[in-house]
């Protein structure tokens, strides 16, 4: 039966992921359950979006992707079930999908889940257990996309579009990872530092220094070694960089 | 083959649920794993019985849960098996599955898991690998309960009474659940502070803001949007909460 | 189909096991995943030895570990897949092996994993996902040792040898762990400190009071009961530990 990906910024303390694990396999009693993340900072969409983008698409096709990231959960954002590059996605729609749809060639279908708000089975606060996972269970069990709801009235909500030239995350080593594409030899310039690279790995520079690699998603990232970026440099999300070619070399600038 | 929980206080960082799940599957080679917390606090029992609570009566009959937060590992507290409503616990005795057990119609059977306290192989302080994860494995793969050791000589030790209108539960979110049922409108006084609701959702107050729901569980819940209720009220487990009818609606006190 | 564990210092913030587990499952769909750990201290090489020594032996015979606590990553430290003991691992070559090897009576064959470091397709940050998660997929899917690379040229790097008399862990309850065979009654000096023991288990002392046990792998630990003995005693790995024979018992000196 189908893979399920769980992504959520549940943690690991409450049970809040046991119990819509509990919930998918009594649906679902064959879906192999597959953890993404569940330490994204508490209703951090902009950071699950990427984390999204990173692990969904190195799923086999055929794939039910659950993702509970949801500070509006109970409000009048939609549940959403979504079709993308033979990767199926179940979601609030917060925009936690958009980089993922646009990387697997944007949705094939989508729809809103249908809710019965009136059913007393049905909580405000906890749509991962009550509408999510039932969902999510749904497709792995065979179920077509219309049979969850009807197609969306109006497009997904987008999120809000980043001026270019910035670090777009933070990891938890604390690397800088920006959305400046790595394609050759370059100077960055970052809260006061101009950074020379790209490096050819971490180890390329001493420990606790600063080194400029290119990142695993292609991009440059800005590194301590063996330490954090974010903290030496005290920088984070939305910090401006700016690229000089570099002299006699192939460059760029943003 | 059935599945088998996992919930322990162990963390993510010493490979300790590493070791039970593969005694488990030596154990059990067709056993299917799966987790509801490995983040409860230290040691914390009450919060551990209240995440199984949670957990446990989500998944399908004849799941095996397997529970090991155990700060009386090696002494002469039971390590016990019991049944009830068609799924299987196997934990130590301190009181850790009462609320669950309560939820499910209470125990159907309970034995104390036979040790050999001489054998070699038996540490005094990690059981989880040595007593839990074999008893589990014993029961995925078809062994009754009595197979696992004689029927309990005295009850199952219960966790202390606490007095009701309490906060029972603080979540990772920083969310203070109470046991307060949520049966319509009320005025819920916490901490110097009187709070209206519940609302419909989270999203039903400004950023920041205190807001009363009617929690995952059914009881009141006191929130801050998109922050921490505990940090913002300086208040915890066991912190009173008093209840009044809100005029011209149905009310209750607690 | 054989088990694949996977132990990474990757935390679960950001999705990059998310992405190994993806990448797994792409190249080897019936592959069975088992977590060791993931929150391993960052780039902690003796740290993630040691949880693996814990956890891999418990395992059944045939099982594939992949292993990326990797701070050398891109650099010129060679990608080994191992044999030891019936068990298969996947790691870069940096001594993270060596406990567990040792413990299964040393590696039977072992090879560098062929890397086309032209691919656009590897990059040289991030070889769980490139390089690791593919080698343990084809290994679970039945490739031989020598399908992955040629024969190692020279050993298999050791992490530096500690002396002996030491603390050689610290695990997430502050417990410490030393190297001492736990062998009969004795009395441990540690930062200024005399422990008699061993203690029968942990709950042998008050609340808050330092005890010394048996650990779980049978040698000298020294607890805080409900505490941390390490930040009690402001000790961590590497603090010198002296044994004194109990009068008129049996008794050792390291």
């Amino acid at each position: 039966m189908a893979l399920v990906t769980l992504l959520t910024d549940f943690g690991d303390a409450d049970g809040f992921v046991g119990a819509m694990r509990g919930v998918l396999l009594s649906h679902a009693p064959g879906a192999r359950l597959v953890d993404v993340a569940h330490h994204v900072p508490r209703g951090d969409v902009a950071k699950a979006a990427r984390v999204l983008a990173r692990a969904a698409p190195c799923f086999p096709a055929g794939t039910v992707h659950l993702v509970v990231v949801d500070p509006g959960v109970g409000s009048s954002r939609r549940p959403v079930a979504v079709a993308a590059g033979h990767h199926l996605f179940v979601a609030p729609d917060n925009g936690v999908l958009g980089p993922t749809l646009a990387r697997l060639g944007g949705p094939t279908a989508a729809v809103e889940i249908r809710v019965d708000a009136a059913s007393a089975r049905i909580s405000s606060t906890f749509h991962g257990r009550d509408v999510f996972a039932p969902a999510a269970a749904a497709l792995v069990a065979g179920a077509s996309l219309a049979a969850l709801g009807d197609a969306l009235a109006s497009p997904l909500v987008a999120l809000p579009a980043a001026p270019p030239g910035r670090v777009i995350e933070v990891d938890a080593y604390g690397n800088l990872i920006t959305d400046v594409p790595a394609d050759g030899p370059v100077a960055l310039q970052i809260a006061g530092h101009t950074l020379h690279g790209p490096a050819t790995c971490y180890a390329d520079v001493a420990l606790g220094e600063l080194v400029l690699v290119r990142g695993s998603e292609g991009t440059l990232e800005v590194a301590v070694r063996d330490g954090s970026a974010a903290a030496r440099l005290g920088v984070g999300v939305g910090a401006p960089v700016a690229c000089v070619a570099t002299p006699g070399e192939r460059g760029f600038a943003p």
